[in-house]
């Protein structure tokens, strides 16, 4: 079968164009957003929305409203063709491919005058951690906040990061108008917070979790494993393997969490990973539980070397 | 000439069936916010709203959200079929009235599972001010903040109400879906919030601001009005009075801020009222300055009796 070519739109308004006319051709549209350098989990995402829409719209854009200075934006990984081949792979491949140069330039419009804009990357402390976007003047300034669930877990480490995931998701869905969105439960706390957040603001819009996709090794995939030495991948196996354990153990009856996070937390250690947070937490409220006894997500963030990486596993005893 | 009947939509999901439906047949959308007890300033939007779309949508919803609990929510004055009576006497009527009993109740939809809520009105110190509708559990947590524009003037004196504003606005866009949606600059400060809000996060729809309109005596019509004592309201038309004369001074040539501000509040004073703020901003920025150079807006808030009353003059010099 020949692979269809996507249409690749980088302007706002000409997407919520497309958009339109689409739906009001009664076709559904499903949104994937990603940052791009695509891998297999990416593109079950995109499979998934094949099921449930008529039209898929993949956004590729990495945001620098979620990333503070002192984080990973410079070296994001990407590779806009190589990303365009691999969801041309995917049967059916994708209908727009959604590729702004950047969603916070206002330019002149919106509100009648120029926009004047510094980016303040050095601020620190006073007014609180700052995203790569700050600004000051008539720049970008509205911020989507969800705010019990983006408070834990990553949030505790990335204190901006989930503020800058809703907005510019927020932005995305205004932009796109999709009927369905698709979020991998690789991120869940991600997943839990847009879910909420389109309950909370009411979007017209089904936000749908998609089971993560994992390398025959059992490691997460994630746009940052290249980033991973041959070395520290192999000692990076040992989250998925702790966290597989933890969850047979807890299957078997041990549900005291202090217990299951110690034991994960000590394998990462003794696999030479540093650790930034083992929780075991309720799957909708995300709040830390002490024993497991209903549906809990076992999530788990820890550093090899420069990359950080996330997992998780669901348990429901 | 007869009055149309509006049709009367309590329920988000029937209130976006019928703009699906319109914008289907090519039908655009102008909405009016409100909470009720309408006078001509609410008629004068839905006139405005009548030159510009096909169709017209009041909301009237009083949003608990904007309110501390020691503000005056439960002495909000209603009267739902006074409002529709005046609505239906506007030439053109209105094709909708949106009047949600709760905008925050999001039954078990949404997240799956049940929503434990518990109102904590009581709430004060520690974790900063709550509004009426803070919660915890799965209730509402997400909330918009427009973090420049919102500090300043009356977010100063009311600070959960316009993270409670752009929050509920962002709600509704989302329900009715709106081409068009029109703010009375009565409200300035809430104006450019929702002005930017709507850039920043590229609502598709257009934020037209309308002159505030006067009763004879030269009042800013507000629905608080009502609650004044007729000494009172004599009184407050210190407000207007002083604006005025400041503004037709500014045009004369004083353009120091600091004397145009004394000059006004101490003619409220005298008159008995106290003063919350008398700031002359930027219209754009809203930053304050300390002289006239160009487009300013000079904004007040005075307490008369229990009462708080807003007002401002546009100076362009």
């Amino acid at each position: 079968m020949e692979a269809k070519e996507p249409l690749i739109i980088r302007d706002k308004s000409q997407m919520r164009q497309w958009s339109r006319s689409m739906r009001a051709q009664g076709k559904t549209i499903g949104l994937v957003p990603t940052m791009g350098y695509l891998h297999e989990g990416h593109l079950s995402l995109l499979r998934e929305a094949h099921k449930q829409t008529h039209l898929t719209v993949v956004s590729i854009y990495v945001n620098p409203g979620q990333f503070t200075p002192s984080e990973d934006l410079s070296t994001y990984p990407s590779d806009f063709h190589g990303d365009i081949k691999k969801l041309m792979s995917v049967p059916g491949g994708v209908d727009v491919v959604f590729h702004p140069h950047n969603l916070y330039d206002y330019g002149s419009s919106g509100c009648g005058d120029g926009v004047e804009r510094e980016v303040r990357r050095e601020k620190e402390g006073g007014e609180g951690v700052v995203s790569c976007l700050e600004e000051r003047g008539l720049g970008h300034e509205t911020w989507v906040r969800v705010e019990r669930l983006e408070k834990g877990m990553c949030g505790k480490s990335r204190p901006v990061f989930f503020r800058g995931v809703a907005t510019v998701v927020s932005k995305l869905f205004n932009i796109v108008d999709p009927d369905f969105a698709f979020f991998g439960k690789k991120d869940y706390q991600q997943w839990r917070i847009i879910r909420r957040m389109v309950r909370d603001l009411d979007f017209s819009i089904e936000v749908i979790g998609v089971e993560m996709v994992r390398d025959d090794d059992g490691l997460a995939m994630s746009s940052r494993n290249v980033h991973l030495s041959p070395e520290d991948r192999k000692k990076a196996l040992s989250i998925n393997q702790s966290l597989s354990k933890a969850k047979c153990a807890a299957e078997k009856g041990l549900v005291n969490c202090t217990v299951l996070k110690n034991s994960v937390t000590i394998a990462i250690l003794e696999a030479g990973g540093r650790i930034d947070y083992a929780e075991i937490v309720d799957q909708e409220s995300l709040e830390a539980v002490d024993e497991i006894k209903g549906a809990v997500v076992f999530c788990v963030a820890a550093w090899f070397g420069k990359v950080r990486l996330i997992d998780n596993l669901e348990i429901n005893v």
